[in-house]
C-alpha cells in the first residue's frame, strides 16, 4: 500500500472539498499530478493569491479583491433598493436568476445567539449607517427560507421600519414545477397561508 | 455580475478537476475562500509541494516523492511476480482489491502508435532490462480490458516469452453480480469464448 506520503496528503486535502469523497479525491489527485500538472500548478497559485487578496467589499461585504466590489462601483445599478442575502454565493444566485438591478448587502450568516452571532457580526451596524443616509428606499429581505433566515429577516425588517425604509420578504411557497405530492409539509402550509387572490 | 476577477479565476481552475462542473466549482470556491480558508491554503501548498517533488519510482515507474516507491522498498513483497498496469491509480486499485503481494510496473498509458506512444514511451526498454536480470518469473498483465489494453498486453506477452518469463492476463468476463441482461455484447462474447469447465 502506497497510502502514505505526499500523494496521500494531497488526497486528504482534496477530501475537504464539498461533495468530494475519498474515491473522487484519489481520482482528482492522480489527474492533477499526471495529466493535468499545468492546471494543478495554476490552481494552487491562484488559490494562494485569492486567499491573500480577496476580502470583503467595504460597502456590501461581499467577496472581492478590491475595496468596493463590481456591483457597488457599477454606476448603472439602482442605489435605492438593497437586497439582503446571507452569503456572497447568494449574490450570484439572485443576480443570475432575477432581473434585480439594485445593490446587495451580505450578512455572512444569520442571527444565531447561541453561536455568538448577533447584529454586529452580521454587519447590521453598517447597514443602519447606510439606511441612515436616506438613499435606500427599499430593502428586499432574501435570507434563506429557514427559521434562522426568517428570524433574521424579521429583525432587519424592524430596523427598516425604524429608518422609514420599506421592507419586503421573498415570497415563499410551492417551487415552480413542484408537484404538491412531493412538497414538504412546512412549505405547503406556508404556501397555503400565503395564498393570493387571483385577479 | 461579479464573474470577473480572482474569484472567477479560482472557479475556472476548479472546473478542470474531474467531475467538477461550473456549479460545483462555484460552491467549492466559496467554501474554500470563506469557511475553509485554512484547508484551502494547506491544499494549495501541498499541491505545489507534490508537483515539485513527486516523480516516478526508478524501478516500477509509479508516482512517488522518493527514488523508489514504498512497494519497491518493501522487503516483504514477492520479487518474482510483476503486475503490469497502465496507471499509478491502477496500482492502488489492484493492491486494495486483491491479495497480490508481488511488485508492479506502471506503463503510464498503452501502445498507441498514432499518438506516438510506442514501447519506449511505456518504459518497455526498462521492463526488458528488469526481465533480463532473471529474478522475475511471472508477469501478470493487468492492462485495461480495452482494444489498446489488450494489444499492449499481447505485445508485453511476447517480450515475456522472449525472456522465458511466464505471462498471464486478467480473466475477462461477466462481472460478479452482473446480470446477463445488462452486460454489453463484447463482454458477453468474451466471457462465452473464455468459458471454463466445471470440475
Ligand atoms: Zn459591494
Ligand atoms: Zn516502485
Amino acid at each position: 500500500m502506497q497510502k502514505k506520503g505526499l500523494l496521500h496528503q494531497v488526497i486528504q486535502h482534496l477530501c475537504c472539498l464539498p461533495g468530494v469523497g475519498p474515491k473522487t479525491a484519489q481520482r482528482m489527485a492522480f489527474q492533477l499530478l499526471q495529466r493535468n500538472r499545468d492546471n494543478a500548478k495554476a490552481l494552487a497559485e491562484i488559490l494562494l493569491k485569492a486567499l491573500a487578496e480577496i476580502g470583503h467589499c467595504q460597502q456590501c461585504r461581499t467577496l472581492t479583491e478590491h475595496t468596493l466590489c463590481e456591483i457597488c462601483v457599477d454606476a448603472s445599478r439602482d442605489t435605492t433598493t438593497l437586497c439582503i442575502v446571507e452569503s456572497p454565493a447568494d449574490v450570484w444566485t439572485v443576480d443570475q436568476a432575477t432581473v434585480f438591478t439594485g445593490r446587495y448587502f451580505v450578512l455572512h450568516g444569520h442571527l444565531s445567539p447561541l453561536d455568538g452571532i448577533g447584529p454586529d457580526e452580521l454587519g447590521l451596524d453598517e447597514l443602519e449607517r447606510l439606511l441612515a443616509k436616506g438613499e435606500v428606499k427599499e430593502l428586499i429581505l432574501a435570507t434563506n427560507s429557514t427559521l434562522e433566515g426568517d428570524a433574521t429577516a424579521y429583525f432587519i425588517g424592524e430596523l427598516a421600519t425604524k429608518h422609514k425604509v420599506q421592507a419586503s420578504r421573498l415570497a415563499s411557497g410551492v417551487p415552480m414545477g413542484g408537484e404538491l405530492e412531493f412538497i414538504d409539509r412546512g412549505t405547503l402550509s406556508h404556501a397555503f397561508k400565503g395564498r393570493r387572490k387571483i385577479e
